[in-house]
């Protein structure tokens, strides 16, 4: 018998210090760089990096990622917020978000029995490649429930089934609620309710095997063979109420061929959707991902 | 004012001499690798190359390419489709066909305003790239004139509208009829009747400008931008009566972000078109697709 | 306290039965296709792939892989051995090995430091997407032994330091010998001998963090980065006794830019180094891979 | 007869009117954007986008574009050139370069027999991919003269063979001096003197037939083939005195296997040649690249 010894999570993950990531977005106009550098250089703040997008160059909407060193963060924040709130908020109709880098996000796994999409992002997370932790693991079967816990993880099963739906919900719900900033979806084959997203509170990221619009709703590896593409893919995005509708964060195909059956296309595919699920997943701890209506933009 | 000289087709194209390729389908069963070698040993060819594919082993449908040199190829040619037929298909009850790699297939191109994937190809078959000659270059516009002669290459305008649908389709048929082996369309905006597939005779291959099955239809690009997808990509397939339905030769992706405008998706998307075409229609010259259904195996 | 009980290997692995691949190479002549294919139609055996090679029309070499079924293939096997033996050995001075796919190859891995290769490996192991065991995981170092033990595989800790370079490399030829058909190198940070690769007398495949010939030696991920690259990749070849100069089985790259530091140059490599490694253990496990002097044949 | 009549170059060229790319270089320190994005402001500019790398946090250079629109950027430039001196050179001590989007770059493409990284780029200039004239193709061969004078081009044919050598680059530089703000080797297959780089004055793209540093100098095709290696490139870089060792603009790779002979390696690799080309002369003619020691920043 092997004993495993439960690790921390993220002895590897090393978060950068004293640094922050002001998120802004709203109505394009003159002046909003000079209007957010300066209330950064007026805190002490020396920017690091910055991408900006304007979908429109007439009357569009402006999105600013920012990131920024300042010494002792912590102590400075509050300053910096108020700064902020008063200079773009009430002064220039701003939305802004601002992230403390040396944070890593609070990240709940749902799955179901297919461990490729989970076992790649804990193996990520225990590399230090993804500025998360993994505070529980959440599935409605227990096939993955030992490998969850030899990363040291908390596995909690609440299964789902006909009338229990809605009780799973709540369940997961109060696993959920305070505990964490983000719910990855990692292949949990069951369609959550609006009532869940809007209960849960937090932004859902679900991986969808095709590269969506192609092959919208199950069994799409099926599809593919049956319509003899040449391209199989997967689709990270936001889960909205509209199934297979969120705004993409990621995308990627691989190259099939006439030589592959439907199983070396869930293989094959199964390699694209833990890649394109992981990319996500830490553009978003990253907060390199804004929404913008049905798309994203990813800095 | 400058005065380019036609040039010869194909001056640069050099054909393989004595050497035919041999493509068999046809229900699966022992033997038919042996058969087929066997047909082709008697009649003194070398097998250069082959490619099989079965699509289920239980029961399924068996496709076999045979590249083969045999000394004097057009003297024996008459004797080895004697064998063929006695063989495979009175003995086996399998479809086979046979070309001469020495002749280049003929193809006409069908094209409306756009020039990307039409000079593409005009500039390929120029260096030799693909083994076809181009007799005609067909165009419901004419703004390709002077580029397509300028390659040597005759050029007719056949313009289609409303009423003269009918009446152009004639046209074009009358031009074809008995000159060409392929048909190509390169982002020719007209959709061709069912009645003119079956008077054309010969296959023709079209270029659709998304990843198919996704955005099926008019304006791929605007619903890309629209869907906010990460990926834009082009689908060569053979044209059916089933329009956007027909099965797929090739495929290919671009990344794309949500810095690129809809010109940027339509700019950076016509690159790969005219890769994609230009793939699709090279392997169809070497006879190296073959149609199983709505699915092709490309050898 | 978690305890992960071993699991059975491979008990995902459905190995294909009364199955074999023939691989056959030899100086080309005409009716090599029909002796083999008559070979095995004369043992009742059907061909279910084949593939082809010749790497020069005239006078070059042949490759041929054919996977075959055949009822009772145990037991026909001796029979089969000897037609093979007469028609190609003897008869056409072809080399032949035969396989029989119902088996999975035994596969010792080499490991040090790092865990992204070796891991995904036994993962995908346990998921049955390569057809093989892995009987032993050694390693120079001990970091990674809970990890490889929570799959239920042996772990050896052979450490290996200055004088006792001979000691460790003799050692890990006596843990090998008979119990493995190939070796591994996951990112094994030690130069092995040529006396080392003849004891162990099976192939041995290392991932190589570069795309070769490009960054040859140690430190390519620094090396790439003061040259500026656009691309960085990585290379799986069998190892010879000339470092990094072995046959090539595969290759890929990712893209990186001026904003990707040293460090997130290892990182993104990493994946494209556990996805190259995968495919050509995967491909060779599958007799995939036939060596013609410093190339590789990869049917 | 065909008769071509010379065409407008770049009827199809959109350019942005009163846009200005500003390009700031130097030692990073707090403020920079700040400084930046006021001097701007001041002037009545508002920024459309803006890219901003610093290579170290720690005492690193700092590089940003930033694109902006101001009414009548004729008539503010002189104004807003010395805003940005007063601010920037002097005050800062940084190296910043200003350019009008509404002109386009004057190019020179310099060739000698191969014709698709010419033609290509032409191509693209006539369909108005890229913000650039050709004012002239020089080559050391004729081959290509009627091809570019049916873009309406001017084709000087300057021979350089042994001797003459020193005597060829004087007459290109004739050619070129103050007629050109580019030049491209589109596989010109003569090597330039350092006298010659700095005569000429202004940049030197060239493009290399490998994924640089693998295949340094002559025959990269061959030793690619002879290696054995899965994947084969190009590579787009500034030329300086050390031969194949400039910054790096863009590489892209493609795939190819054992059943590609070096012929097909070449044919292949024309189509990567050509697409990185084109992607690296874009991007320098819209102001993206800036140059970090050996490295290249690409906005």
């Amino acid at each position: 018998m092997t004993i495993v010894e439960p690790r921390m999570p993220n002895a590897a993950l090393k978060m950068p210090q004293d640094q922050g990531v002001l998120l802004v977005h709203g109505a394009d106009r003159p002046g909003l760089v000079r209007a957010i550098s300066t209330a950064l250089a007026e805190t002490g703040a020396n920017i690091v990096s910055l991408d900006q997008h304007t979908d429109d160059p007439e009357g569009g909407r402006f999105f600013q990622r920012t990131v920024f060193h300042v010494e002792d963060f912590t102590a400075v924040r509050p300053a910096l917020e108020e700064a902020l709130e008063n200079r773009l908020g009430k002064g220039l109709g701003l939305t802004w978000r601002l992230a403390d880098r040396s944070v890593p996000k609070r990240v709940a796994i749902l799955a179901s029995t297919s461990d490729h999409c989970l076992l790649d992002l804990l193996w990520r997370q225990r590399r230090g490649e993804i500025p998360m932790t993994v505070p529980m693991v959440i599935a409605n079967h227990s096939t993955v429930a030992d490998d969850v816990r030899s990363f040291g993880i908390p596995f909690f099963h609440v299964p789902s089934r006909g009338a229990d739906k809605a009780a799973a919900e709540d369940e997961i719900v109060r696993l959920l609620t305070g505990n964490v900033d983000l719910v990855v979806l990692a292949r949990y084959m069951q369609i959550l309710s609006q009532d869940f997203l809007e209960r849960v509170g937090v932004p859902v990221i679900n991986i969808h095997h095709s590269f969506l619009p192609a092959f919208i709703g199950a069994g799409p590896y099926r599809k593919a063979k049956e319509r003899g593409v040449k391209l199989i893919g997967a689709t990270a995005h936001y889960v909205t109420e509209d199934l297979d509708e969120g705004p993409i964060i990621e995308q990627d195909v691989v190259r099939v061929s006439h030589a592959d059956t439907a199983s070396d296309l869930q293989r094959r595919g199964a390699n694209v959707e833990r890649a394109v699920l992981a990319r996500a997943v830490t553009w978003h701890c990253q907060d390199r991902v804004m929404r913008n209506g049905r798309e994203t933009v990813v800095f």
